[in-house]
């Protein structure tokens, strides 16, 4: 499945979800934003003009990050750890840009990124009605597969061009089903992107931390028939930055979160899904931090995957301890009880939504049964590498291609396939050593997981060990080619069928029990638990009203916030840092090492400048890249983090410690400016003015 | 703290405790045996005579095994896995025991294994009203010096010279305290041990299953000035090993269960200490999986580490999931609301105990607060490596021996430096490579969870980082030649202050803070815990009576139970298993390829030849190396494993499931005559007989 990757900038407590939000949380609809909230509490009320600039000025990365047009000439601001892959990507042994930066003097100097793509959020249309009409009356699993054609259908009709990508998006887990048409950028060139050491300073250690000093940068530019797009929406800079106390708005894509999950839905994830992964991440985080210690080259190749992980793994870390909160936990249930009691006293609220919790704990007790081999075989514990992927890819198509669009996987449906062929015939490398690292990883959890007399684990291994049959595997595989994928793309079911490809036939090979286990998984978990939370979610407009933000879908959200530091453990944390705390904090090893650029620069620097802050916005994952503007709508930061406090925003908000953490709009162009010597894109952050001059 | 290494051989479900035990279910005390149950349910009820016997020919490795006296020459049966690290560090890059297997031909050729010391029970007495009295009516932290003082003092005076070892002990969490009386065996030496490929067929993925193939045995043996010690109780050889359903008993040393525990202590184990345990051990099986793959002797010199990781990590993970079972815990709950409810029904009972539960609730609730740099700084989650830990334990000793012995920490009471200083002037080889490589790893996770700006954490790393740090303190320290160890321990405190050895120092910097955290916890966590822990089994007493067996506590206990499969997802599982199926299991390739010496010997073995068996005996980690026997005392199998199901059985008991695993004494001794030729141990387990004759 070709998911995206929200880059887990993820935000820790107490604020149940299910009444009204309180303060500054709240990931706003844009077509539903709370200008009177704001205006009450900040005395400024946007408007639809002003919305809708931001709407257009905002974009996706759809691989999982957020951004911002800053320039007519479509430059997009983003951060480091969004274009990473990137950056990684167009590096090689020689030259590695990861380490030394990237800076493309002329536009002629900008190079392809063979697998970003930049959705631009153009229109949003309320389906419910049409998704409602084509499930009404039916039976779980027929509800799930009806809802499921009834989008895809939709959405092949709003993508008339690639140049156009649709989704129809399902919020309040089911309360609203909304049509989001972006226009799509597939030819994205990196402009800049600064050294990983001083992009993400502190590294592991200092993730999900405040006080902090990063520049999280980079800037990518979006093309169209090969010159840079013309942008009519982008966001100013703002001349000076933000003051302590202003209010502050956030846009972007917050992944995914779950304050309005059901009980039995978060305790499946306390105890089952949250442990299963952590433990996953742990052990491959070992693998690959000891790898990464063999040689320079191996350190280089590994390091993009290490900070992912590292990244996922203490961001889940912050939400298993938040599941485990008695006092978040304990209110949510009382919460839920409540509402339920609400539903039983009414006898109309009672025959239309008295069942859906109780069927929604069944299916659950369903997932936890098949939990083990539905995430191996066909979810995110399996088989995992860029090629197998791709093989998965090239089979899965195969069968589904020729389907008609309705039928099939969501994930192959027509307005998928574009992104699909992107990643697919993408050119960038591909390491055996990395991938026989991996697959003999997955194999020997495939193994252990499932057991070694499971039928399907002797099928895959035979008699050779994990480790053998990944390097067969790997060394052996054809399709590292580009134009072999591409082949067998265009080839469909014929080729694939013929080819004996070891990483095909290992596709091949688990594909039936994957199809089998998914559908179980569709059928009897996904379907209940779909139909049960729409009527969850109705019950809850019922009770208490609409007027409310629903959980985070990795669609264009607005959150409103000031400037401010927090109380830690009895002490004022302040929501500034300057440059001056980056030399101090500096140690000269990694990851407190800052790069030769900067030790060179540091007497032309202020010390004083401001590097990071911290804000009272609600974000989450996926909001990573988001700019940080003011009312004026002029660029005051770049969203890149949230502090440890802000972990368990996944299930609830807390005003009081819960901070966004941002590169500082000074900070940042100072740093271009005397660090880098980037006038080109200082000039074009700021026409004709110099820092000096403003 | 030398805590002793359970070997996590580990028994899943239901049963809870506080009532009376049911089924095969208990880890019974030796002088509190059950003699009528197991006559109501088996016609035996085993006598005073019988008892003792079982007790004198049971013995304990100190460092966390059970074995078992098999002749009058001091032969001792136990595990591969308990004599893992003796056979490791026996070996060299060269000679390596572990792969190859240890035959000793002639008594001559027998080796002394540095670290292991054995422990045969002599006495039992109880001491409940001495330490009761040292006790009465003082506050939680007094109650807990006084308790410790009087056990050092009551050791002491038992323990008259180093050939005894006396350690009290607290049964049912503080109902009654035991003196246990050993007589101590330092020279222990390595007489037997098959290849790893075979001890340990099947490796991790076979581990805690069943179906088994396994020769998880090795023999030592004890000395007496220099010659084999006398043993007038030992256990003979069945001459046919047990039949189906027949009567079995196991002897031996369960590390510990956590079955009457509060729901207190059950939900911090589920929320803090066992996620927090079990990340660290995934991680650091990767580091080490993929150290191992460096080269032949990285893999040599890091198995035994592997070994250990991978073991706990999946009994640990078994305990989690047993944690998270809601049919367990539902029903924990429910048995101490009941208990709560008689307690405050009975205002005798409610004056002496209603008070106990919260109290423990409450110094839980701080020992989550404390947890972090506790386990960090003094626990088991903090800085550890065998070079390290011997620098702690040169600085502690210095700081401590000076004491009177009822002052000092527990680990350094005169009753204990015997067994500390055989670890300690070990000459088992120490490798720079797997110490930095643990070093490293320990220094990053005391960054990671402490956080790049506490200040124990800047102190000990300064500006260097972990790896830096590490490489220069284990390529510097002189501490690893035994020389300079003993002149630092005979010196004392003047020695370890004029000390510059780096890792001398690390320990003398940690010490102050680990000092003051451990008081911390000991004052405001173990001994509010101790103390109500003690009301809470004196209210079950009162409540339930006293026929009870206690939580296991690493002392000797006896089980029964009977030889018999079980049903497994609608199937049946028999009870035996034979050569043949290990044969038809093997596919050449680690960890499922037999030894050499088992291909060749193929032809001269009777496939049917039963190998492994389960019982119903109640077990757990600690067990490892009990033996398995008749009614007749006579051996019948060794344990060496629980399966899957078992694993929960930290927590309860439940006889349809749990099955303990162990090799079948036909196949052991067919094994060491057939396979290995070991006539000299065939001829001591069976004198004068021949396997052909019998």
């Amino acid at each position: 499945m070709t998911q995206a990757r929200i880059i887990a900038l993820t935000a820790l407590l107490v604020t149940g979800f299910t009444g009204v939000a309180r303060a500054d949380e709240g990931m706003w609809l844009l077509n539903q934003f709370p200008s009177d909230r704001v205006q009450a509490r900040y005395k400024f009320a946007p408007d639809q003009e002003w919305l809708h600039h931001v709407q257009l000025a905002s974009v996706r990365l759809a691989r999982g990050c957020s951004g911002s047009f800053v320039s007519a000439q479509g430059l997009v601001m983003t951060n480091h750890h969004c274009a990473h892959s990137c950056i990684e990507q167009l590096s090689t042994k020689e030259k590695d840009f990861v380490k030394s930066g990237f800076y493309a003097k002329t536009q002629a100097d900008e190079v392809k990124c063979p697998e970003i793509e930049v959705n631009d959020l153009v229109e949003i249309s309320d389906v419910t009605q049409r998704i409602e009409k084509a499930t009404k009356g039916l039976p779980d699993q027929k509800y799930n597969d009806a809802q499921k054609a009834e989008m895809s259908k939709i959405e092949k009709e709003c993508a008339t061009s690639d140049k156009l990508r649709c989704d129809v998006v399902t919020l309040f887990h089911g309360g609203q089903y909304h049509l989001y048409k972006y226009r799509r950028y597939q030819d994205v060139r990196l402009v800049f992107a600064p050294e990983l050491a001083i992009a993400f300073f502190g590294g592991d250690p200092d993730n999900f931390n405040f006080p902090r000093y990063d520049l999280d940068l980079s800037f990518i530019r979006v093309y169209e028939n090969d010159a840079p797009a013309n942008i009519e929406h982008y966001f100013r800079w703002s001349p000076k930055g933000p003051a302590d106390e202003e209010l502050t708005f956030v846009s972007g894509h917050p992944g995914g979160t779950d304050r309005s999950l059901t009980m039995a839905e978060l305790q499946f994830q306390r105890e089952v899904s949250m442990p299963a992964m952590l433990l996953r991440l742990a052990e491959l985080r070992g693998v690959l931090t000891e790898f990464g210690r063999i040689g320079e080259e191996e350190k280089r190749i590994s390091t993009e995957d290490l900070f992912f992980i590292e990244n996922s793994y203490k961001a889940f870390k912050g939400e298993l301890e938040a599941l485990n909160d008695d006092k978040l936990m304990g209110k949510k249930s009382a919460e839920e009880k409540d509402l339920r009691a609400k539903i039983d006293a009414n006898p109309d609220l009672k025959s239309r939504y008295g069942s859906a919790f109780d069927a929604i704990v069944k299916a659950e007790n369903k997932y936890r049964e098949i939990y083990k081999p539905y995430a191996m075989l066909e979810r995110g514990n399996g088989l995992r590498s860029k090629l197998y992927e791709m093989a998965k890819t090239l089979v899965r198509a195969a069968e589904e291609r020729p389907k008609p669009n309705e039928k099939r996987f969501r994930e192959l449906r027509d307005s998928a396939l574009p992104a699909v062929t992107q990643a697919l015939f993408s050119s960038a490398p591909i390491y055996d050593q990395l991938e026989i690292l991996q697959m003999t990883f997955n194999l020997t959890k495939l193994r252990e997981e499932l057991g070694a007399d499971d039928p399907m684990v002797k099928k895959v291994l035979g008699k050779e060990s994990p480790e053998e049959l990944a390097k067969r595997m790997i060394t052996t595989t054809k399709i590292k080619s580009v134009d072999v994928r591409k082949k067998l793309w265009e080839g469909g079911k014929k080729a694939v069928d013929a080819s004996d490809d070891p990483l095909i036939k290992l596709a091949k090979l688990v594909d039936p029990d994957a199809r089998a286990i998914r559908k179980k998984y569709e059928d009897e978990v996904e379907g209940p638990v779909k139909k049960n939370s729409e009527l969850v979610a109705k019950s809850r407009f019922d009770v208490f009203g609409s007027s409310n933000y629903p959980d985070a879908t990795f669609t264009l959200r607005v959150s409103y916030g000031q400037v401010k530091g927090w109380m830690e453990n009895g002490k004022m944390v302040k929501p500034f840092t300057s440059f001056g705390g980056a030399f101090e904090r500096a140690t000269g090893r990694p990851p407190f090492d800052l790069p030769e650029s900067w030790i060179a620069s540091k007497k032309s620097l202020d010390p004083k400048t401001p590097f990071n802050l911290c804000t009272t916005n609600d974000i989450i994952g996926g909001n990573s890249g988001s700019p940080v503007f003011n009312k004026s709508g002029q660029i005051v930061g770049l969203i890149f983090d949230g502090n440890i406090e802000s972990l368990g925003g996944n299930y609830g908000f807390d005003e009081t410690v819960n901070r966004a953490v941002a590169v500082h709009s000074e900070g940042l162009i100072t740093a271009l400016d005397k660090v880098y010597h980037a006038d080109r894109i200082v000039q074009e952050l700021r026409p004709k003015t110099t820092i000096g001059a403003r």
